[in-house]
């Protein structure tokens, strides 16, 4: 089949169950793979701080700083209630299932609902910021944004089916080329910086009038902003399996490297930005300000926007990998369509892969490929799945008295008390600006989960064998639809009668004229079956015959009706269409009708 | 249903058979029935002649007067060679009729072609004439042309659906309106013109300057393009029937009346155009520049512009009638797909009057909802049926001598040479503008109808008895596809018994674990029928059954194999998202497979 050979091509040759492996990382390696989403953060969050304060005017950006200072000691207290988390779920803990285990089903659920939004946001935001490094540098690109946007996400989505994996190799490089890139740029930023080399330059950079107050709201929309940075942070303590022995040892290690690392480079990022006041533009980024400050129109410059590019790509993929998998749980435990918890040709997930990957292209098309424009909707989700996957922590605790557990109790009740304050803050000072939208997606998912898990235990149940004393006596009418006597009609004929004894035909009248000549036909070729004429005052081939149907169907309960309907088949399919589709007609109108089966039979022309 | 409810009340209740009734029509109704088509035409044909003439600036355009006298002969011609058309065929001459019985079905189907391109060409040129005599008289609405053409089209499509009929009431006060206005305005303007009252006005015109030289080949481009004045002078000999005793004689007397009206108020507006130097301009047609000139903008200007207007939408419709009528013919022939054959709830060809609304609100919006864009692609159609037709009587008389034969055949003779000629000098002339498009379109039409007509012999031939003696006997095996055991299976199962006695149960086996429990099960509920299982290593539920059912397929050609797909339908639409659609993707698998019957067994969840 056509269909089948194009899938191939594009999707690849299937794949045994049995070739599913696992690959198991190195401190390095896990470090590049779990880390791209958190690091990656660094190249949009100062931007968003400084987009909300320059509102209040160039003077305002100064705030910069503090605000800078505050996500970065948020950060230590996330990174430090997860390393936690580690110890407790060795296996794994991402906040679905840590939440569905201390809290129970219904905050599990809330945290999955905020979950899916935010794999979703992740990658939609990383697209946009990947193609704003990429504009920033190559400015001739910037209208071509949203297609560029949405072609990469395609080719990720196409990537991802075919079954690309969380590869070490695959992220080690960009990772830490992104890491070095940058940690270059803040260094020989400082140097400058501390030789006082740039002083002309601050001068000539443009001054920006007040458009609102400078309010402790506006403050707080700033630093609700900046924590953005703190995404993908969680990713360590859910892929704890995919270390080398010992696992929770060494996923703690590597997340203590990441919480260093984000702190050192988005600080960087943060203070240079300052320092050079750095005002938000709409067709460069605040890294490409900086490199281009730093280091003039060189080829490091173009190699820092290149890394930066392929650090948030590879953000991208990273929900590709964790959004299918959560769909997965959900599909198992019954709140989602069953079609998420089997795997593709390729051992993907591929309806999860295939949801995400549409839901992102259309959420770039939606904002019009603004990084800006989908930052409010961002954080919630995460700050929410924070807070919930930290008070299940401080419940476990309370509940198991494992060893520390006093000490670890505090870190995590201070973790879930900090979170949940942020999501309080971003809730508010974001919620005109887009924020209501996971407001009110977070419960309707939530309910829609419940309703998929309700009409699961609804069906198990009602086709349950416990007590069940097997089906009643069946009674079985078999009816042949003859429209005209030929081969086709005659092969329908002695099919049916292969199926029970006695079968009827059923002719519906539009012409008597025609009746005559069809009924002597029928004693030469009828087999002996009776021929029921129904007559059709309307022209209608269908009401006559439906309430014929209805009457047999009256007969009883276990009364079934098989409906037989000669169908014959042209060579070539265009010529379907000069046939009256009288049979798709009956199928349509009898489709899921009780006790009514209907059945083609095909006859081949050749 | 739904759908239903909204087809009942957009295109009405059925009609019962029974009321199809006739209608028969006095002269004066008979020649609004069956003049507006070609009477309209006189609103845009002088227009065209000056279009093309201007193009050799305005010194050219007093060629009008020479063509407009030829166009006049041209009608006279025509209408008597049509005079002897309705003498042979009192129950109606038709082109494609009349030119199949004479001259063989070959040149039948070029004039069934020809005729077909016409009347979606009627549809679309009268609209957008229509819609220019609208705006010329409101200009504000200029710009919204195309949308108002296409509203126009989909409120006559939908008039047709609910079976407007060819009513005389409904004819009559336009046609004699757009007479009664345009006569009133020739006469006033003939009077004007005696006593000399407008030379003022004549001087103010603008000069054109020339943008071709004055060629032969150019004024014979001019006189192709009034042609479009003879467009629908055929309708009243394919009417005949619809006249009231004796039929043949009023046919002909009212054809006379149309050929005389006709010429007058073409004759008329062409001589009053060339009075006043009038000039074609994009958003004013001739017509309203005429009535402006003669009446100013007074209250008769606007009823003027409103009777035009109308007497184009009514010969719209009129194609409307012809079109669907010659597609029944076609369809009874076999050179069309039976669907244009039956005739609908309302007991009009519904298939035909969707068709042509379609592709002429299509053709109005590719030509922006212009009448001069269509003009070159119109007459080609016309004057082809035309000369046909006229050959045909000419071998008609030739072969019959039938009372004044060598009479008529003379006067036929003239009309298919002169219609002949036009053919080639439209052809000749507008093929770059756009004629080459219906050249090109009339012989792929012609194939279409052969390839049908040969696909229908061939099925029949097929599906014939002759010589048939019955089916060879038949092999039978039922398999039920079985993914779990549950009520549902059990019920499909036991329907599949009262199918054969010997029935299987198939299993694809994606998880071994998962097989050992359902064995157990099916020792207790598959009621001893045997259970397959096949192995799949690639999770592909399908490939593994596909095999085993080619092995079936192979015991012979006679064997056939019934599969029963237990299908439980839950109580709501959307709940069918929530389970996999096995059914439906082994259905689209074995569509129309040869000896494979696919029967779903409903069970229904309340």
């Amino acid at each position: 089949m056509n269909l089948h050979a194009l899938k191939k091509l594009v999707v690849g040759s299937p794949l045994a169950t049995a070739q599913a492996r696992h690959e198991r990382l190195s401190k390095t390696a896990a470090l590049a793979v779990f880390s791209s989403d958190a690091l990656s953060s660094v190249a949009y969050a100062t931007e968003e701080i400084l987009l909300i304060l320059v509102l209040a005017g160039s003077a305002a950006l100064y705030l910069s700083i503090p605000i800078g200072v505050a996500i970065a000691i948020l950060i230590a207290v996330v990174v430090s209630s997860y390393r936690q988390t580690i110890l407790a779920y060795p296996q794994g803990g991402g906040s679905y299932i840590v939440t569905k285990d201390n809290l129970g089903t219904l905050p599990g659920l809330i945290s999955a609902g905020a979950l899916l939004i935010d794999y979703v946001l992740t990658v939609a935001v990383s697209m946009a910021a990947g193609v704003a490094a990429l504009t920033s540098a190559v400015p001739a690109l910037f209208d071509y944004r949203v297609a560029i946007g949405v072609g990469f996400v395609a080719a990720i989505t196409l990537a991802n089916l075919r079954g690309l994996r969380e590869s070490g190799k695959l992220f080690a490089l960009p990772t830490y080329l992104f890491v070095g890139a940058a940690g270059i740029l803040i260094l020989y930023g400082l140097v400058r910086w501390a030789l006082a080399w740039d002083v002309a330059a601050q001068a000539t950079r443009p001054f920006t009038p007040a458009a609102q107050d400078l309010t402790i709201f506006l403050i707080l929309r700033a630093f609700a902003s900046g924590c953005a940075a703190l995404t993908g942070v969680e990713a360590v303590s859910d892929g704890i399996p995919a270390f080398k022995p010992p696992e929770a040892r060494n996923a703690r290690i590597v997340l203590g490297w990441l919480g260093v690392i984000l702190v050192s480079l988005f600080m960087g990022i943060t203070f240079l930005a300052r320092h050079y006041h750095l005002t938000p533009m709409v067709e460069e980024t605040i890294v490409s300000q900086l490199a281009r400050q730093i280091f003039g129109e060189s080829l490091f410059y173009f190699f820092i926007q290149g890394a930066t590019m392929l650090i948030l790509v590879l953000a991208a993929n990273t929900a590709f990998a964790d959004f299918p998998r959560l769909s997965f749980f959900l599909a198992r435990d019954g709140f989602l369509p069953r079609q998420f918890g089997s795997r593709g040709d390729r051992l993907v997930f591929s309806n999860g892969i295939l949801i995400l990957g549409g839901t992102a292209a259309l959420l770039l098309v939606i904002f019009g490929g603004s990084t800006h424009g989908l930052i409010p909707l961002y954080a919630v989700g995460v700050f929410l799945s924070f807070t919930l996957s930290q008070a299940s922590m401080v419940r476990r605790w309370l509940a198991r008295h494992e060893p520390g557990w006093r000490w670890r109790w505090w870190v995590n009740a201070v973790g879930a008390t900090t979170t949940g304050a942020v999501v309080l803050v971003i809730t508010a000072t974001k919620f005109t600006h887009g924020a209501w939208v996971v407001v009110l997606l977070i419960p309707l998912l939530v309910v829609m989960f419940m309703a998929i898990h309700r009409h699961y235990a609804d069906v198990a149940g009602q086709l349950s064998l416990d007590g069940y004393e097997g089906p009643p006596p069946l009674e079985h009418t078999v009816l042949v639809l003859v429209g005209d006597i030929h081969r086709g009609v005659i092969h329908a004929l002695q099919y049916a009668r292969t199926l029970a004894p006695s079968v009827k035909g059923v002719y519906v009248e539009l012409d008597p004229d025609k009746t005559r000549r069809l009924e002597e036909k029928w004693i030469k070729w009828g087999m002996g079956a009776p021929l029921v004429v129904l007559s059709s005052p309307y022209r209608s081939l269908l009401q006559p015959f439906l309430e014929y149907l209805n009457h047999l169907l009256a007969l009883g309960d276990n009364h079934m009706v098989t409906i037989v309907i000669p169908e014959f088949v042209p060579k070539h399919w265009w010529q379907h269409l000069l046939h009256n589709q009288t049979a798709l007609l009956i199928k349509g109108a009898l489709l899921f009708r009780k006790n009514v089966v209907v059945t083609d039979v095909p006859y081949h022309l050749h």
